[in-house]
């Protein structure tokens, strides 16, 4: 793979004749695909799209590249507003003429390691998509669909030719359905993105302590008990499972065992290792109740249990959780305790791992491979188990040493509310890696996480996209792809091109902010809330209790990872200072705001500035008349304050003048008081103005 | 129903210390509740909700009454982020200190008549809903969730004491899902509206010529072979039921026979009245293909469909449909024509009256209704059956006086983008009317029809929403409650409450706005879109032809029935020339626009009539990056035209001076051409710029 070569091609601009964007861009076009290819040969020319445009099959009957194929025309139809010809395309669309010709050798199976590498060529006269496989049909018609530009003339592809393969075979997404349960919808629409960026694996979380989520027909009062009535039939899992087929990806169902199971013990209290009754959990955290490994019966529940499981299941990956198991059951419990004597378990992590062991016979007869959390990764058990490590590269390397397969979510849990570029410079194979080229080869790839503690179904998409498109790329794309302010200009496009798919994760935005101004204007919330993320890590349950019935529609929920705003404006001032600090000021006089002479990003810096300034006073009067915004009252104000000191920097600095160390640690305090969260959210534009008033003070960043 | 009384009443502004909104409003809230109940008597004092908010049930056992509960305390838990205490409501919360108390007499019967009447009060200290049904526990819980309101203390819902009654038993919805697949979400989240307006049948419109969207497990064909893959499964549909019935709907199935039948005879041609084979149809339209009314196979084939079909859905009426029966099919066949020659039917609709009749006696051997559409009555129909008139009220009321019961879609059909006040003042009985009362008491209600050739997932929701609450008041509400303008002010409360629903009328806009913007400012594109609507009535499809497959992305699908903007310019203008009208100039001096002196009514038509005359120039700098908005082109260049010409005229009309005849003769032709439809859509302020135009020379409106 000559990625360095891609990379370079990428940044080549290709012209575009007479066009200028009104932002005052170059004229000129950037591709915008992601993941990046793994080779790329720009061409000479544009394949110009008519109402005339048509797809030709060719290979071996092919649902998969049939759909697939009507639905790309559908969706270049949808942005053209092309009124194309063809209806259904079908094994009968074989008409030589047709400009898009479409080319595969054999039918894939949505399994790991199947071949997904696909050859696009386009001219100006033709297209040909060629593969192995109808899978590799499906991931070079999002290549096309992302390569879709215009001109003043019309729609057209670039001439180019891309050869494409991903770099991990394992690129997945988990999504938790338990602590919030999501609708049908959701997941087929989180499908479609996934597939947009050519993931290959939904892993699927169906139970934990707050839910259990699948009907079962073996043991009914799991679903009737477990769920509050939240669960996916069996039929709608089996049509989630073909939608996914359809699109290339495999769906991996989690039962997490013998921990994260109270939803398990209300209907089944004798699976437990303490006496019941259990109900069905609400708050979120680690929990006591445990499945007891000791009893036969236990494992007579779950043959049967997985029995049914891996007939409805179709992936030949069965995911066991495992993490976690508190263990304090298993202490007080006499019974359970001399089991371990006798069988000479010296401590909990030896009893999970009899127990896993035990599952694993279970899983290997129903034809199952187990895959499960670091913590079944134990000196007994067998290396053909593939290891989920969410403690991370090190951990996962260790196994790889060993002899295990492993995944990597360590980094990409996008639960957490980190920015993109931290998942995206996360590698399951960190360049520095001291693996071997084998031990490498049994990392297989890697998972973003999308736990449920504090999503809805209004808010996961905000919460996955656009960051899960980034983390694709790092998983398909070749290991150097690393330039992180390409990736954000990709980004953006990606971003919108999503939303084409039903994703709500830019729709729901304007939405949650007119719920919460009871639609008077939303404008002051929303350069607030541009500005502002939830707090990080597991800051947010550690300043207000949650359940799974609390209210997911304040600021906090409406406030997106990775704020744009924000992260382009602590850009400009990291710019602003560095060119500073190339050719220091000399004393010049202070122009005035607004004036000529002035830098562009002295301007926009100040744009920002004097907006956020004067937006408390705006946002004040919607706050007065909606009490759900009192929360995040002092921390408006606290931006406007922020911002006026930013203003008095930026003066002291373009008039070349140094402020008093006094000015400066007033105002850093000013600062400081700013940066506490709020309404489990925080301001994302201090540091920057913190920068600046210490650049003011005459301290420029390292 | 002293709806006077409630009218006046409505009218009355709530006190509402210190608040004023950041436009200018007075300082008063008014309700906003939509449908308007039957009485209505203001309270002192607001009951004030914190996070110890609890609801207590009393009433015998009903999951639907303590869902409803469930679901509305989680919406106000989402409106007002308060951390509630109760999770899932059931009949343990019987506490007798909960200050919302739910009281019901019995478990209601989802079915027509049902008693859906309620009674709220709600005091400084508590709130009561009581109710002969739980279903009107549901009505009562939706007025509730329209009265919350908010001052800078908190939430409170104002004290108020309700009665309330539907004047028509049976208020509906057609949605079909035929010309365009509709899958289960998007009927999940409109049934959910319909319950916040009260609306109680979902008339589910599930076969045409273009699709067959209902799993059949006797003739499997039927799905397999006429739905294009998209069809409800059973498990879907019966999901489905459980939804509506939950929320208090009927869910009535269309089966449309024996015309709009076409995909039935792609799976079955044997039905049909001329030799097969036959293709799904993907153009629009009234088509041949006809089902034979001559062959007892014909009946056999329907007996055992309607069985299976009788054991599915459990409402107790079923549509068959009945319309449009095009007649070819059987004047060309022979044997046809021997048959009603041997049986004395005249003609073809005695040949349909005929068929009826045997359908008739298959579904009441299963113990269903018939209904169907104006041309099922026939003098030799019973009068058992419905009427369900696409004809108007001068056809029910016929009907009615022959003995039939009846509803009302004529002047409901809400495909045909007509404004709003249309809908809202058309009455299934009129105030003129001459029927007795006892014939008006065989109209039962009516229903809004959302036909599918032009809609999609997408868009559906903007073609429904918000216009068909004002019908849903119409069917609700006192006959007498015809304020047009209040109606206005209170859908748009009503509307931003939808979309918490999931309901994407709103939030679809912007984002339809971006696709055609390829993700550039949208802002401009939105300035002409915000005064345009789709072409009205059967315009769309004259002017260009639409298949099954055409794209729905385009700018007269962004493009909103009754557009906002422009119907408040409409307004302005004609209460600023009914002024003038009032009150004649007296040749004073022309003020100059934007300076002192000049009525507020002018400034805000200057203020609307620059930014169209400016908008044309930023546009077209993105109609050239985005070929699909083409065809918009010339419409934006007239906007703006059009609006310097409204800018001249006024500039008259405030110096008191006359504009020349030819002046005006020449202005009102270059209006006349930009009221001319491009790209299926028409620009809805040039009859108002041509009054000001009219009104500078001096012709003011009658």
């Amino acid at each position: 793979m000559n990625s360095m070569h891609t990379l370079l091609l990428l940044m080549l601009l290709y012209p575009l004749e007479g066009l200028s964007g009104q932002t005052g861009q170059v004229a000129g076009q950037q591709l915008n695909l992601m993941p990046i290819p793994a080779e790329l040969t720009p061409g000479e020319g544009r394949f110009r799209l008519a109402d005339d445009f048509t797809i030709t099959v060719s290979g071996p009957a092919s649902d998969r590249a049939y759909n697939g194929a009507t639905r790309m025309l559908r969706r270049l139809s949808g942005r053209t507003g092309l009124f194309f010809h063809q209806d259904f395309i079908g094994p009968d669309d074989t008409a030589s003429t047709a400009p898009l010709e479409l080319k595969w050798s054999r039918a894939g199976q949505v399994i790991l390691g199947e071949n997904e590498s696909y050859t696009v060529e386009v001219t100006a006269d033709y297209i040909t998509l060629s593969t192995e496989t109808d899978i590799g049909i499906l991931r070079g018609l999002e290549t096309l669909l992302q390569l879709l530009a215009a001109d003043r003339e019309g729609y057209y592809f670039p001439a180019i030719r891309i050869e494409d393969t991903p770099r991990f075979p394992w690129r997945g997404l988990l999504i938790d359905v338990s602590r919030h349960f999501m609708p049908v919808d959701v997941i087929k629409r989180n499908l479609d993105g996934m597939a947009a960026v050519k993931l290959n694996v939904l892993h699927w979380h169906l139970s934990e302590n707050q839910g259990f989520r699948v009907e079962s027909k073996t043991y009914p009062k799991l679903h009737q008990l477990g769920s509050d009535g939240l669960y996916y039939t069996q039929e709608q899992i089996k049509d989630i499972i073909a939608y996914a087929d359809a699109r290339g990806i495999r769906v991996m169902p989690e039962f997490d065992i013998p921990g994260h199971a109270t939803s398990w013990l209300v209907a089944y209290p004798e699976l437990a290792s303490a006496p019941g009754p259990y109900t069905i959990e609400r708050k979120f955290g680690v929990f006591d109740p445990t499945m007891d490994p000791t009893r036969e019966t236990t494992y007579a529940f779950l043959d049967a249990f997985f029995k049914e499981m891996s007939a409805l299941f179709t992936d030949q990956y069965l995911h066991i959780g495992g993490d976690e198991v508190e263990g304090s059951q298993w202490e007080a419990n006499a019974d359970i305790q001399a089991f371990m004597r006798e069988h000479q378990l010296s401590d909990n992590e030896a009893l999970q791992s009899y127990f896993n062991q035990r599952i694993l016979k279970i899983l290997t007869k129903y034809d199952r491979k187990l895959i499960g959390w670091d913590e079944i990764f134990h000196p007994t058990m067998p290396t053909n188990i593939v290891i989920h490590s969410w403690r991370g590269q090190k951990a996962l390397g260790e196994a790889a040493k060993q002899g295990y397969q492993g995944i990597l979510s360590n980094g990409y849990y996008i639960d957490l509310i980190q920015p993109t570029d931290y998942h995206y410079l996360n590698d399951p194979i960190p360049p520095q890696t001291d693996l071997t080229v084998k031990e490498q080869a049994s990392i297989l790839g890697g998972e973003a996480t999308m736990w449920a503690e504090f999503i809805t179904p209004e808010t996961i998409d905000s919460r996955i996209w656009p960051r899960l498109a980034a983390i694709a790329e790092r998983l398909w794309s070749p290991a150097d792809v690393r330039d992180v302010d390409d990736m954000y200009r990709r980004l953006d496009v990606i971003s919108f091109q999503l939303e084409e798919l039903g994703l709500t994760h830019d729709k729901n935005y304007p939405m949650m902010l007119r719920r919460l101004t009871s639609n008077t204007d939303i404008e002051p919330l929303k350069v607030l809330v541009d500005v502002i993320e939830p707090v990080k890590i597991y800051n947010r349950p550690m300043q207000r209790e949650y359940t799974s019935y609390s209210p997911m529609t304040r600021t906090v929920d409406a406030a997106r990872a990775d704020a744009r705003v924000a992260r382009n404006f602590r850009r400009l001032v990291d710019e602003y200072l560095n060119e500073r600090k190339a050719h220091p000021a000399t004393g010049r006089r202070f122009l005035g705001f607004g004036r000529k002479g002035r830098s562009e990003k002295v301007d926009e810096m100040v744009t920002w500035l004097e907006l956020w300034e004067a937006n408390h006073a705006r946002l004040k009067v919607i706050i007065d008349q909606s009490p759900v915004l009192k929360e995040i009252e002092t921390l408006s104000a606290d931006l406007a304050s922020s911002a006026t000191l930013g203003l008095e920097a930026l003066k002291f600095l373009e008039a070349g003048k140094t402020a008093s160390p006094r000015w400066v640690e007033g105002k850093r305090n000013v600062i400081k008081a700013a940066r506490k969260p709020r309404g489990q959210v925080e301001l994302m534009v201090t540091t920057a103005i913190d920068a600046l008033v210490k650049a003011a003070g005459g301290v420029l960043p390292d």
